[in-house]
């Protein structure tokens, strides 16, 4: 059985606490965080600790706290035999304070209370040794279907997708629902339309799978679109995004 | 029994081809098209016709061809006494050249080979007397679950939000794949983020769902990706969309 060791009490460290205690090969002997109030939601399963002198000894330190902060709780572990492994996507290896240094970075947009099925969740993983990356492999392998190797770099290009695919769509979705409140019209109307976009580029490339007028080369209905829009901020967005994907097709009419 | 003449041979004309005829209510009759090899899809299970002059009677005409061909098809069913409907999000309905008008626009992406499940489609509805809507009310309510009455400058409006999470989103994905290709990362290890960051506004609204770098107005992060991105393009969009998200935001840290 492998024991760990999670700081921090946020969605990640509340996800991956569900999902490492419904495995039957590790267990979090104990929950690190800086606010007693937090630690209340994890104390009835396990031990809560919010002094950095009391942290235990375990074979796999996982922290989950925000990324400017890893540094300085990687350095509270300085003395431990154990493996530290951060969660980010976006911190270098490199920033532990560490003997044994590792990243297990879910690639995954958490809620807190929004369930998540962590099988489907792909975990990427460095670390410096082969022994440490196995021990890694082993844990992130029981608790998801899809697990790979990634160094530093190969995982900040993936986290740089990551914010057009998450990010930057939900903002889209934000400005439709605008659009829709304007004339009143159900924005709920668009969730399958929404659904079904996201599905399909499991079977098509998103390249194949474009349509409507900017891939067209329709000027009219662009045209139509922007004086419709009411706020300069929308057409704006609407503007760059059609002329990008009508220099993409561009060639191809 | 609903005999109804279906005009076009593109991908509504045949994902509606399919759920009409599993249903009990309704019948195509006929399907029109100008081109021999593409009604020949679809002669197998009606008939078809490519000839203006032997165009059969029906209670209703169902037109879904291209938005500019909408008014010349509807020229050819001048004489008809049956209802007429364009399957359209974005013309008008005074577009048709006909008696009895209306509108018959469902709101998803069709694509040829994908299967759509028409039952989740949302239809939009729209006629110009209460029989007429009657009409394409019975027959929309045996296709789908989601049935709403809708004007021209409503639906136009949903028409409009609907390029933004479907055109635009679509796009989003496209850039994350070329980010990924950049690094020879694997761009289905992103499916799960995709298809979670569409499910959650089921729960949450999208300006709550709202997270990464512009949302927490974390400039270092913002100005490394700007860094990272090889295409001028790629960084354009990213500067816009993260300067609008940062906008939104900025009042409420």
């Amino acid at each position: 059985m492998l024991t760990i060791v999670l700081l921090g009490t946020g969605n990640v460290a509340h996800h991956l606490f569900g999902a490492i205690n419904s495995s039957s090969s590790a267990r979090v002997i104990q929950v690190f965080g800086r606010s007693d109030k937090r630690l209340k939601d994890f104390n009835q399963s396990t031990s809560v600790t919010s002094s950095t002198t009391t942290i235990a000894d375990a074979d796999l330190y996982l922290i989950a706290v925000k990324d400017d902060a890893i540094t300085a709780v990687s350095t509270m572990l300085k003395g431990k035999k154990g493996l530290v492994a951060h969660t980010s996507g976006t911190v270098p290896i490199t920033n532990l304070r560490t003997g044994r240094r590792a990243v297990f970075y879910p690639l995954q947009t958490f809620t807190r209370d929004i369930p998540v099925d962590f099988s489907q969740i792909p975990i990427c993983l460095e670390a410096e040794s082969e022994e440490d990356f196995q021990l890694l492999e082993v844990l992130a392998e029981t608790l998801s279907q899809t697990v790979c190797r990634m160094g530093s770099a190969q995982r900040l290009q993936l986290h740089l997708a990551a914010v057009f695919v998450n990010n930057f769509t939900n903002y889209l979705y934000y400005l439709a629902q605008e659009i829709c409140k304007e004339r009143e019209v159900n924005f709920e109307l668009l969730h399958p339309l929404i659904l079904e976009t996201a599905n399909k580029i499991r079977f098509l490339p998103p390249k194949k799978a474009q349509t409507g007028p900017a891939r067209r080369q329709d000027a009219n209905t662009i045209q139509k679109h922007l004086e419709m829009l009411e706020s300069p901020e929308h057409q704006k967005i609407y503007e760059v995004m059609s002329h990008a994907i009508q220099e993409l097709y561009e060639k191809e009419l």
